[in-house]
């Protein structure tokens, strides 16, 4: 069995992952910590892993989580990470981090929209970023892996074969997403009371947004080139899931055919994208609590546009899920186990 | 032009009691007092207003806003009412109290609910209550009308015609109640979080929810007779509305065409309140956005229980809409006027 | 391995049921039919299915899937598996019904709420009563059982300790239930259109609803006495979920400590029941997706009523989860199995 | 008074537009017409408008419709309008058409996009596109108005100061569009059954959309330049209202200032455009049952793309609040009347 240990659990991400954590088969999870007052029965906190554990969560020393883990899994606001990694890394375990601190390789567009110094540069250059479907093999000999963002894994699954491929046009890629509102976090804001967000529509951080340069920087590196990228998220009224509509400029000799068959071809072997075939679209609800990213290509001619629509459960594929799948792949367990 | 002052602006009552008052023909609004920073334009706190005023609302003293009103409506919490509602009448205001105040003739049951001393019995014996259905002569000559609460009205519009016919039969009147979640207030808390409150269905305050004294208060006035009630507030994932229904143990000789034709001839001439004939059920949404109480009663003739459903929209018929009808009446209005 | 059959695959309880079977470590299906034109692709139809199955549901010969099941489960609208259960009985294969066609023991009662006569008398002596925290070595031995409806679940594992235990006092048994939307089934049809249920509340079948006599039988049974029993069950706006509220006259001498430790008792080894304590009270979003079934019960002492609140999955507890720990049970599995 | 028939009195649109006229201080409806069996009374249908009206809706005969109006609404589903706009055209009497019959000026497209030859080529030329904030001296004059599509509205009102203003750069003008589900329309449909449309995301008739066309006539008729479009519309869990984000590339040397003063200038006089300033972005709650068109306006300055967010109820300003504001403007009345 591997030992695992959470910290920062008692998050809406925290309360995934420990849920996917306690029913993985050959994980068991030797350490739950958070900013808590007193120790808390997570069976309390989160009735729906009543019967799965009898484990209580409780503000813990470092050492201590150390002592009984293999991995640690870093559920914690970002800049937070950036103190507590090195910690674990150095004692050789190793470290799959949920927040943003280790994905930017740029410390300056770091501090621009994380507001702090990056304080642990060189770890920067042994962070692999988790994106098993790009990176399979280095996250498997990674010790330290950046779990991307929500909206990153919607984006880079849905360009990335375009991106790869080399099939990109002139113009800037626009990233149109939106997002349930699990993807606010587990605080109290009124702008996310029911009364606000029920029957509502809007956009926010219009062109400002902090995953503006984690996929500029994502899509770059997969196509060896400068991607330029307008990124809009919209919020809607529902629970959880991402839905991301890209349009994005192609080359224009590029037959629709060949772009499904290049996401076909690119995806034939992912556990978890399922490219959707004839007049079918992406759905929210068939993602849902699932780790899959369902995507749809189609060709706008007239236009040399390609129009890509990816779905993903935020708390799952976007965060916890896909956690899981790095895990597993560092550990040499099955990529899927716990996950279907 | 009647002038009026509203204290407590910027909650959803407020909100709502304003959007009403400014569309109201003989009323216009002179002051808007809340627990502001510094002044803040009611147009852009809630953009539905744009257009039909620029008013801003700021931290009044109480003179100047007395100085320019010929009645005062107080959205304020709980408690803070019993401060700022005696200055008012002392300068020949009317004042309508949206808040419990001035509700409970029995300060002890105030304080055991509310958690204060009461210090203006005095002010009780004038206060009316405002339920204009069964108070309408009292209210005419009010100058203090205690404004009832939401779920109040529901159960005392769908009960009062039985209690005051005395058509009770042993046992305890149950009242089990649905309500959305501006139910909640316009303040950030965890449990209306969306994705805490959608989706899901909850009672809370069992058995000791704060509106009970006051329908037990109430519908005893109205029999003349002591009421036994259980009453159950349950939670449901909707923006406003209540549903209310009541089981209420009725004399063994009853018909039911004969509780039928008591409703209908008890609420024949109110404007209001809409008793449904055939098959049809009250609903929220039929009701929603309106000063309008939806009522229908079945019997369980079996049993001798009298099923009675009754809908409001909380925020209209449960609070603001209510307090305008009873601005009207306390003013030589027609009844109506603004809330049709 | 178990060889499971599924008659009725394309509704939303078969929908349930076939995720729950495809998990289950111990069964095999080996046979999905409905009332398709053609074979569908179940992944196709259900794509959270995608990746667990291959399978494809037609319209089956009954013969073809007794030739390859140990046990059936039907999935049908009432009165259809009138028709088709004795086919699988004659042939030695368990049954486990989710319709209500051997649920009443009285055929009187049966053609009043269902509205044909019911043809098969001697079966209704065989089938067991599918609630297993009250028959379940009945159930161990069926081979055809009658899974209950989803109000009467909650209804009866929320009044059941007390009816079981002699506690009920005079009067009438009241439940006050609360749906989300997918109680109505998986068809078009306008009331349940997202623009009718959003943001709407209602009652429904008030007093006539076809739950109510099995409510009646099955509490009648357990405690061995006639129960009088008013039931009105309301419709909120979210997609699956049960609340139902009871108010139950107890004894007078009856004290709220000991209530509560009469349901600890009762349900203490119930792997699907937990008994909230302290101030907790049920949620449908703890329970959603899951088999359990939270109740909390409270005393009005001074009217001598139980208050019990009780939330379950309308489609897992309430009917698909159901149906698998009964096929657990009778097929000498650990009934947990698939369903933690 | 105004004397107004209704045709198609019984979907969402119809529903709306009746409130709205029933409640206009200088029009009487006098005729309601609808392809029902029998007469029914409008308070039975649609309970909002009780003890606004005691009509009847019954499917009438043109000649009696036309003999007590001076204008007709049609709200009837496409093609149908195309057999009876001319019928009332004939009689001298002026038509609000809110179906898609009189936008198309190109029959090919209309065949194309609706599936029928257009019958009525001559009237073509008189009908006047209705969007007053651009059209407004054609509408005062005109007897055919074809009310805009929904999603042209929000799109044209958004980038309309962009195209006129001679700022559009090269490549495609992008509208993603997210919708609520009213605009489905009130027929169910297992698509947008509550079960199915709560908690999904998803896009829809993906760049076919017979909005397309709608919008690149009107908006190549402001800039009297063809204009390149795509267009994907979205649904999300929500009642009404439609969100749209438009990426619109502009000429280099445009700064975002500059575009912000042409949208408050273009905007300045209209009563039902509100151009936001500050940090403020649309929010679709804020403009419910409203006839305002919220608007702002960014600009990405290293990619010279404007991105323009525009909200609308679709059933108000995107139907009928704008079919009774053309109405108003046909007949003289004061533009706002009734729609405050």
């Amino acid at each position: 069995m591997i030992q695992a240990g959470l910290i920062g659990a008692t998050g809406y991400t925290g309360e995934e992952l420990l849920y996917l954590l306690l029913r993985h088969p050959e994980i068991e999870v030797t350490a739950l910590s958070a900013m808590v007052d007193k120790p808390v029965s997570m069976a309390e906190l989160f009735p729906r892993v009543s019967g799965l554990t009898s484990l209580t969560c409780s503000l813990m020393e470092l050492g201590d989580v150390a002592s009984c883990c293999d991995i640690v899994f870093l559920a914690l606001p970002h800049t937070v990470s950036l103190t507590i990694a090195p910690f674990f890394l150095a004692r050789g375990k190793k470290v799959v981090d949920l927040s943003a601190d280790f994905r930017l390789r740029d410390t300056a567009l770091y501090r621009e929209y994380y507001g702090v110094n990056h304080t642990q540069e060189s770890l920067l250059e042994k962070a692999v970023y988790g994106l098993p479907e790009f990176h399979r093999d280095e996250i498997r000999t990674a010790t330290l892996v950046a779990n991307p963002g929500c909206y990153p894994t919607s984006v880079i699954l849905g360009a990335g074969p375009l991106v790869k491929g080399g099939l990109l046009g002139d113009g800037p890629l626009i990233a149109s997403a939106i997002t349930g509102i699990t993807g606010a976090g587990r605080k109290a804001a009124l702008p996310f009371h029911f009364s606000e967000a029920s029957g509502d529509l809007r956009a926010y951080r219009l062109l400002n947004h902090q995953h503006t340069p984690e996929i500029v920087q994502e899509l770059g590196r997969l196509g060896d080139a400068p991607v330029r990228l307008i990124f809009v998220p919209h919020i809607a009224p529902l629970d959880r899931g991402i839905l991301t509509t890209l349009y994005v400029p192609v080359a224009p000799s590029v037959k629709e055919r060949e772009l499904i068959a290049l996401y076909e071809s690119c995806y034939k072997n992912e556990p978890f994208v399922r490219v959707l075939g004839g007049d079918r679209l992406p759905r929210v609800k068939e993602v849902c609590s699932t780790n899959i990213c369902e995507i749809a290509v189609r060709l706008d001619a007239a236009n040399h546009v390609a129009v890509v629509v990816a779905a993903i459960d935020n708390l799952i594929k976007g965060a916890s899920g896909q956690a899981l799948q790095n895990c597993n792949i560092m550990c040499g367990l099955n990529e899927t186990t716990g996950l279907m």
